[in-house]
């Protein structure tokens, strides 16, 4: 930070144990500029985390002293945005500019225009994915506005591209209303081969969704619900090996009945789950409950808990197999956890503190998860996503469907070996760069047998007669 | 192309005959396949230009042939879209995510949400320009829709890079209603830092390009419009010098009374030209005239042609000492050019053939410009809107306004010193690179001194107190 502090004997001293109190280590002190009156300081400090205005609280206390600016390593590091314009071809010269501008162009057009398939083939479409939000779920931020989601929607495509080689682009709107934000996906769909939802607030996530599904002829996928369901699962996949249980036979209980716990009970029951009781502050949801419902638990109500359990999310532990948690820090103790029935797996995927701590649980728990990147098994959309689209897109894919997104689970799950498998390795690091390949290839894959995909499957020899522009 | 042809002798010969009576230069005959009935060959042939379908016909008209499939350099060059995405930061470990993306990415999230203008500062929205069209009016070729018009945008985002250091992203819309084209960009605003207008059709481009930048607060321009304009200014600004003209003196002739007519009247005009007449296919436009009039022609009929003028435009073009041709091919003769006032300047861009050709205005004409890069003093918007909305957006400019664009034509026009300056040499090069930073440094200059600039001026010694993240 850069501070104007007058010249007075202490001053200095005073601001700097009062950073010590804060919790800053002082690293280093520099004079900028000095003069009768004051100086100009610029003071290093290293935190954990600080809030602007606590720290400008804290050294302008005395009114000694002024803040002229705060910065931080991450913001400058975000300076000029994270992402820009790659150029595939370069412009030297003339005929460069004749090939890819004007006049040369104009035949690209009119391909396309006669053959609208071409659009996959010459433009961007082929290999690019907008990253669509309204700014009102942002991480655990909340509704802050499209503006201010932008470095999350940023760093999404840096993802997308470092791990997947998917170009992707920030489509933040300004506006939160349903039918708004479906026209203008809509409008600008040409310009893409598949859509990614973003940090978009429910109910109207699954409304957005749903009707861009139908109404787009390219893949429309809302990460938040999908992503981690299909992490989840795929980890589900690897513990249930490790416990030696099936999964017909597992009692699962789900904390969080928004966007993601919906899309993960969905999978389950897809997959033949069916004992699931999905609980939220008030408990579990049962047919007929009225208290504090929305249509999510309206969901929850009709689909899970077939056999109308009531009570708190705690008592619901009891003799389950499988607890999955996308709520809140510290909703579950040592003793719920013991509760559960034999070899209990925990997924307790709250961010950053989880519903209970992986030291917490370890003593009951065979197998926990989490979101968090300093403990094992970390359930992260990293995983999915990048992978997700690049097979989508390798195959003019017109659609992601359920089909796609097991396979993309049982992709994720198959990157650990039988023999590397164990209660701290059920899911693969975010930076293991086999898995958005195995990802790909396996949705790829399934796309084709399903008819999703547009594109001809290639066998070998077959390229004699297919068109060097439709590759 | 590659060929099926049917095993019988001489049909191989007969096709390379017709070839060459089409004009192609047969380059190479290759053998792909061979089978007892068929063979699979590739042709590759040389042509100036070729239509598709007519290229079929040849080879295909005594059915002893199949046209597989027909590619060509620049088809193929385009294979997979000319842009990408390029990540301005590496992404390769724990720390690297965690500062760009979660949770690192949430203080400045919160920064921007706290302080809005830091969007400038911490997103793509700094250097970023969204190039929207509606497909209606791409080059010549008129209204081929959205993902035909990909390729033009997708080359103008390079011209923007590459010359200007301009991030640039394709926005093709899949509507052609002026109020939802109008809806649909201030949607997406908040990820650009301006909204460069591009092949819309008249005169539907005058109102959403007038609300557009009324409603938003980032610079709009639509090029096909202003950048044509401020270039042939610029030209103009050098031809006067040789001539020894003043423009309020000038009688000026514009033939083509749409977009780029428009936006070309109303600089000079603003410049203090006095006797400019406008003309259509029925010759001059004139305050009263009923006949084949729209928006675009009452506007002329309102502000030029002060005298009532009337008769076809090479009528008008006696006396004259600029014609500004933005209409049709060979629509004047040598003689009209003879009949202007003394050292006529000719500026004829009608594309790709002008009104009339530079080798036959020669003789009687004083200077000559054209839109042509076979000609000397090319009239391209490519020396505009790179350096343009560079300087726009190095000061985060909430408009582009007048001062802007003359700025714009100035530091164009400036770039030939007097020594240099001739007949030959009054439009610099589409490849001088000093081009972009003159005027992006003009535009910067007159952005700050009229107020349209939102960042503050840097002197020397005030950066000691302005916030690092706000440079």
């Amino acid at each position: 930070m850069r501070l104007k502090i007058q010249r007075e004997p202490g001053t200095l001293g005073v601001i700097l144990s009062r950073l010590s109190r804060y919790g800053a280590t002082v690293q280093a002190v520099d004079i900028v500029e000095a003069s009768d009156n004051y100086m100009v300081r610029d003071i290093t400090v290293s935190l954990e985390k600080y809030n602007e205005k606590e720290l400008r609280q804290v050294v302008e206390q005395n009114q000694k002293a002024e803040v002229l600016y705060i910065s931080d390593r991450i913001l400058l590091a975000h300076l000029g945005g994270k992402i820009e314009t790659g150029l595939k071809a370069q412009l030297r010269n003339r005929e460069d500019l004749s090939t890819f501008y004007t006049p040369g162009v104009g035949r690209v057009c009119m391909s396309i225009h006669d053959n609208p398939k071409y659009a996959h083939s010459f433009t961007i479409k082929r290999n690019t994915v907008a990253v669509v939000t309204d700014g009102t779920a942002v991480l655990g931020l909340g509704d802050i506005g499209p503006e201010a989601s932008l470095p999350v929607m940023e760093g999404k495509a840096m993802l997308f591209k470092e791990f997947g080689g998917v170009d992707a682009f920030p489509i933040a709107l300004d506006t939160k209303d349903t039918e708004e934000i479906i026209k203008h996906v809509k409008a600008i769909a040409p310009v893409f081969g598949g859509i990614n939802l973003e940090d978009i607030s429910a109910p109207r996530c699954f409304e957005i969704e749903e009707r861009l599904k139908r109404e787009l002829d390219i893949p429309v996928f809302h990460d938040d619900q999908h992503g981690t369901a299909v992490v989840a699962f795929a980890g589900l996949l690897n513990a249930l090996k490790i416990v030696g249980k099936d999964l017909s036979d597992l009692k699962v209980v789900i904390s969080g009945v928004g966007a993601a716990g919906v899309a993960t009970a969905k999978m389950l029951l897809t997959a033949g789950c069916k004992n699931i009781v999905g609980c939220d502050s008030r408990g579990a949801i049962w047919q007929g409950r009225q208290e504090n419902m929305n249509g999510m638990k309206e969901w929850f109500s009709k689909h899970t808990n077939p056999l109308g359990s009531r009570g708190d999310v705690q008592d619901q532990l009891r003799g389950a197999d499988l607890f999955i948690g996308l709520s809140a820090p510290d909703l579950i103790k040592p003793e719920h956890v013991a509760s559960m029935a034999k070899d209990p797996i925990i997924f307790a995927m709250a961010n950053p503190v989880p519903e209970i701590m992986p030291e917490d649980a370890a003593p009951h728990a065979r197998i926990i998860a989490t979101g968090r990147s300093d403990y094992p098994n970390q359930i992260n959309n990293v995983l999915c996503f990048p992978g997700l689209f690049r097979g989508a897109l390798d195959v003019q894919a017109n659609d992601i469907t359920e089909e796609m997104k097991f396979a993309a689970a049982k992709a994720i799950a198959s990157v650990i070996s039988d023999s590397e498998l164990s209660e701290d390795y059920i899911i693969p690091s975010v930076f293991n760069k086999d898995v958005a390949r195995v990802v790909a290839d396996a949705v790829a894959d399934v796309a084709y047998k399903t008819g999703v995909a547009r594109k001809e499957r290639k066998t070998a020899g077959s390229n004699i007669y297919s068109d060097p522009c439709d590759q």
